[in-house]
């Protein structure tokens, strides 16, 4: 029983090392990771109980990724084996001008091809605080997005606190259906929803009138009565070596902003809008303050960027360190 | 226009270096083989011109193939680039008695996807002497069994030599068809058949009166009138680190047997049933006589497990250096 | 609640990659193990419920240490964290008739720093049906001694079977008592002990009659009333990379032996011995018959030279396989 | 019959991993490159058919350049295998304020040996679209000088395309010569001609009139008849990891600049001079105008600082994005 | 007999690469360090004889600590071998804003336990011209304190110039006396003291007026009267991976200070303030103008910054050209 | 001032990590070593004093050389820094029966540019017990030659014992001379020589009377007077990866011969036979008897084969321990 269970494909992550691209290597480093899996990750790094639920193949791949995803402290009991692939891609990293390029190898994996009943939602939520999508799980299959509505409606009769990420990736979708329709009465299912302006317009044509981020959020609660708040980070990126990252939230009422932060010397930037919910969960069970909790989920999603993988294996203090000003210039000893 | 034409899958080979098993690595070392593709590698690098035949994604793995195959100087102009995966082997080499496992990730791939006209092999095989095949392509499935049944056809008009290595995989031949209904029209149009007793007894119920590799071959021979030799590679192992391995050819009339190989050590197994037909076939294209031709093949299979990869690096002097002796303790400067 | 219960200390282990020695060498590969641990690690792979006590230092080295326990899927709830080091070992890995050597750096560690009081051994040993200890533990503290102590008599008392491995280490015992006068109460209160006749005899001055293994069972009974079962692994070493191994068992009344196994080309046999109780336990848990307890826990230890590290990752087919004559030497599809 | 031919010398580059320098590593990361290989290279990698042409020794160094350059796509057809070594660098890359350090291991070059026979310039510039040279191969030795001048007599006579990157070194032009006397001539059979304004006066002591490039490549034009146009990247470098560039352009008549780009966090600036004639060969070959021209060589020589080794391996999209305005700030998926 | 004599304790250095956490790595790489053999390298590298005393364990890694200094040209012939362990410090290296990360593991090292008669400094002192300490000696145990004490009083009565570098480190000082009492006396025997304002105030409670470096200085020489000169780096840090540095210094008299020094994409900061005070020694010992030392000392901190590992191994000639503005960004051929 | 004097060509090593060959690696393993230095290695790794006398060039890779050596204790004072290359050579590792092969890249090194005067034979000799030679240097330019003939007149008049390792390589001696003539009057100025019955014939022409070492032996006393004992290793090579090994010693009188030594599981054979020569000149300053010191050779050259690198980095207990039937089966803690 996890204060915390997300849900959400788990793939085999494979980066030639030293920067190189694929054409150059020999050699691949590897790990195991998945949008909502990093959250996870994430929480129970800094000490919340959190499950994720997914489902592998039967073979070594399978295991291997649920013995990683153990390693880090997730509760991975619930767990399924099913047939299928473990999805996979491939991370050239940019840099410079050059950007980051993913090859993706998904199809047909185990995940894929899970379906309403794969899960027993009812006993995985028993006694959860948090219930955490993003809008890749119902991008994959029928059975995936069936498999999340039954989720999230156990969520809400048990009182589970729902974050959604739209997360919009053209790439996927291929099933037959528009993430319009398919996304829709999942967003209506979930309070915390984390979307920027361009893609509550390119899926739903939801536009505010141009006066910001609450004329945005206004007209998504005005469609989606279920969502209470909505955040976002914003990022600017003169090149693939240095970005800059802000976060605004919409509490239902007020706008909160944070200082932009300037993110130079880039180390991996896979992961940061996962590490920036993160935030934004750990900061709301910790009861902070509006504030507070958009600062640390921005502060997050920038110290992401200062850790290979997709993991954001930085500590809370680290997090409060930077919201608070400390530039991280100082040898810790 | 090359002397040698190889037809099959070229797959992504993933190994734990430092014989660790998935469960233990965070790296995997990377190279681009097939059962098929490895003969081409082995008769380029003696000489020979030779070009592969296969299908692959038109992405980032798909052209790192490719550049992989060209560059052990396989002609690569015929490859096509179809929709599909690249399919990926994962090995776990195996050590003393523990044996090497391989967890196979091939489907859908882009050569499983490929038809009887996906190849101008009236084109391919113009001016070609020999065309070789394995068991395995046409189990990938009922496409890839097509535009093979397609290709032997246009060989055997042509005049070129054709081999077929039988390599029966019983986890392969996944759409409904038997092995023995596919193979059949296929070994009949192969004049030159690599084949265990036990592979034509369980493929096709075909054994001999017991009295040895000539009455099985015999038996071959009777059921199809278009094989003209047959010959097979006999290994014993009493370790995954330690085999034996000798040779068996049956011309047509009569049999010649090589000396048994100690191999002890072993750095790399995979791929050394390829050496063994690749050494067949450079032999034959040699015009060296039947007991060079088995006595090449078997010093090359043997030569393989010293070699990392799926490739046989080792060169015409170091094969013939074997077969006459030479037991490679003395350091070449 | 796990099945076994395994105590002991856990060191970070770190070994020159490509078998160079510390003086060559600017890399170390890095892991986590220790004799008890490893014993959890096999269990839990087998699919046992295992946890393991210990104790590390709370900064990033014992958190990296209980990390990757809980990736090979043992129970770490009980671990605590202590003042103190993680303790080290550095392995130069033999070759041909160069031996093996280790370099220990373990005190002052956490776990030297337990005392009596540090684990609730009621809570830990609820229901559980097997608790195993090493010689290694004793020897490292009075407060390792103490907390073994108060084990054992909790385990008893609960009805727990408890094995022992003497597995005599003239290294440690640096804290003022004797081996002997340590080790008796501790043996007494253990049903199933490993132990060498020269272990027998180097501790406890206790010989048999020079008739065999029975003869010097028989003579450890008499002295250790709560001993039921005695058991041994016998090894030939003709050189660093080339043994030989069987297993011998006495039931309390009879003698059980396996058949020797050749083992050249060693990989890495360090957990051999781990490897060998380990078997035995999870035989004994599975209701094996006499025979096959020892066959497997032979079995067990033979495979474990066959992979890298301390940990005996190899499935329980593996073993079977072994036991049955399967030599490993056909790779697995 | 390739469109674009380039000549030069192809050396083993042997470069520290992890930015340490010689004395510090056990270990070096090997490729295999050249000025003109480079070019040929990159042009091969946007689709344009490219041959290179070199000597190498007929040993296993020569024999894994070939293969390296034949992975890359460049035709090596007409590769020549001669007595001598093959040359070696190392490069210590440098950080911050400290500057990469280069050590050649040069002579006496397979290549340095060849002479104006060894090459048959009439087969291989049949049918070629474009030459390109670099001020390197005459810097070599005498042999290498008559070499290039007997091919570029060829390729006018033939109506190639010819350009020349000045490229001057002064470490090299040991065989007696001055690099005025030996350009001269090379440099009059030239049309397109990389030069920097610093080259033509140390060179050839042709300066301008201080109004700009375009008065330089007048002063240059008027010496050197046969060149039709001009170009340079120019640089400013404020430290190792953080340079700035654009580009220049005389077309005889005008000139064109392009945007200063600015290039943080260098991966690897070796090879940057190669992608920008590279960048403006596919320019040309393509029909584009003269600022696209001199836009695209630019972007290409800013990109080549993203990738490791001194292959371009950016996308001709890649570089027309940056051209566009792309800072490669978004990841590709 | 050396010029520069430089005592302390030499650690091994463990450092996950490609900027992991211990977390995510299965390897470190290792080095052997310290504050005052760090000096003796950099001395060594610009050609001056020096020789590190320390103590180390009578093992493997004790041994290769010493190879591995003796590698860089320091003279080991003092060091002693004495009971305990080789000190160890891991390294986290942080980015952006993640500060870099020590974890240190240093009790009961082998230098933690000498005393005031390990070493024969009247013979390791004969002949040398500059002995060099660090306020890490003195805070390891009374026993390093007591040594230390006697090598000054030894050194002043020889006339050697002594320099400290106060390099206060709250986390060591673990043996019951305060950094006051037991610097003050050694302070006062040191005529070269690198100590910053905060430095002073913390240990000391010595503060200038506020109107300078020079203030500070002239209050630490009214407390020591044996200090001749004080000297400090000034280093502000935007960022992990961004820091700037300039150099302070007062020679009795008169501050000179240098220019400020940008400094980003930072490889190694770990040794910069040894690399400061080696730069300033080198200079002294040159005969370098006052402005010129600590110009010296700056730049050479600064290219630290730009080498992996903690010893500064640039040469005299790229200090010297940073000195005089050579930003680092031309490639050396 | 050191007992033992090597005098040889030191040159960069560079092996393809994982036994790949060149073709397969784009990374090599780097040491430093030469027949010669091989022993004062040794020989300083047991505790003697060694220097080794060779040339270097004054550049990145001669000073890498240079500190390697330090590291290894060798006395590096008098080696000079001359024009010319560092020699390099690569070495693909054979395995089973395909045999290690070396690709020598060695002119024009700087050691092949010494000549008679680039010595100070009388100082560097000056109170040396025991200088070494081998066949390699006098065949690698006439300067070398002279350069070692000079050393051996200074030798022979100083009083120092000389042997001399005849080392025969086929693939040198391009400089015009033969073998013999170069060779018999520096036999003739060595005490001890290292030379197969092969060797004798080959260069020499001289045999014994087919009795065996003895009267081979003594063929080369009647022609070289100077000559006191003669000694050779033997070995059998029934694969690349399993040797035997067994020395040959004539003391002038009388033969002594070792036990045959099985060597199966190869790591490194290079440098054995300068561990052979390594251990006699060792058991030879240490005063022990005729078969010890034929017994001690063969035993050191035998743990050779167990060691990565050329260096025999083996203790004198572990030589010791082989002679007296250790076999290294058992882990050493």
């Amino acid at each position: 029983m996890s204060d915390v269970i997300t849900f959400g494909e788990v793939m085999m992550r494979l980066t030639p090392p030293g920067r190189k691209k694929l054409l150059q290597t020999d050699q691949l480093d590897i790990l195991y990771s998945g949008a909502e899996a990093n959250v996870s990750c994430a929480l129970a790094y800094w000490g919340r109980t959190a499950a994720h639920i997914t489902s592998f193949p039967d073979n070594a791949l399978g295991h291997a990724a649920l013995a990683n995803l153990r390693k880090m402290n997730v509760d991975v009991e619930h767990i399924a084996f099913t047939d299928g692939r473990l999805g996979l891609y491939f991370v050239e990293p940019g840099a410079i001008n050059r950007a980051t390029a993913i090859t993706y190898d998904r199809l047909p994996s185990s995940f894929a091809g899970i379906d309403a009943n794969t899960f027993n939602w009812d006993k995985i939520l028993e006694g959860a605080k948090w219930f955490h999508w993003t809008g890749i799980t119902p991008a994959i299959s029928q059975g995936a997005a069936d498999s999340l509505l039954a989720a999230l409606k156990v969520a809400r009769k048990k009182g589970v606190m729902v974050s959604a990420d739209i997360n919009y990736r053209s790439g996927l979708w291929k099933y037959g259906k528009t993430p319009a329709e398919i996304l829709a009465p999942l967003v209506d299912l979930s309070q915390v929803v984390v979307a920027a302006e361009s893609d509550t317009d390119s899926i739903f044509g939801i536009r505010g009138d141009g006066s910001g981020y609450a004329s945005t959020a206004e007209a998504m609660k005005k469609r989606f009565s279920g969502m209470e708040c909505m955040l976002a980070s914003r990022r600017a990126a003169p090149s693939a070596s240095h970005n800059s990252l802000s976060g605004v939230f919409w509490n239902g009422n007020l706008v909160f902003e944070t200082k932009t932060h300037d993110i130079d010397n880039i180390i991996d930037r896979i992961g940061s809008g996962d590490a920036f919910i993160s935030g934004f969960i750990f900061a709301s069970l910790s009861g902070y303050t509006d504030q507070e909790k958009i600062d640390f989920a921005a502060a997050s999603a920038v110290l992401k960027h200062s850790v290979e993988g997709d993991y954001n294996l930085v500590t809370e203090d680290e997090v409060w360190g930077l919201v608070e000003g400390n530039t991280g210039g100082r040898v810790k000893r």
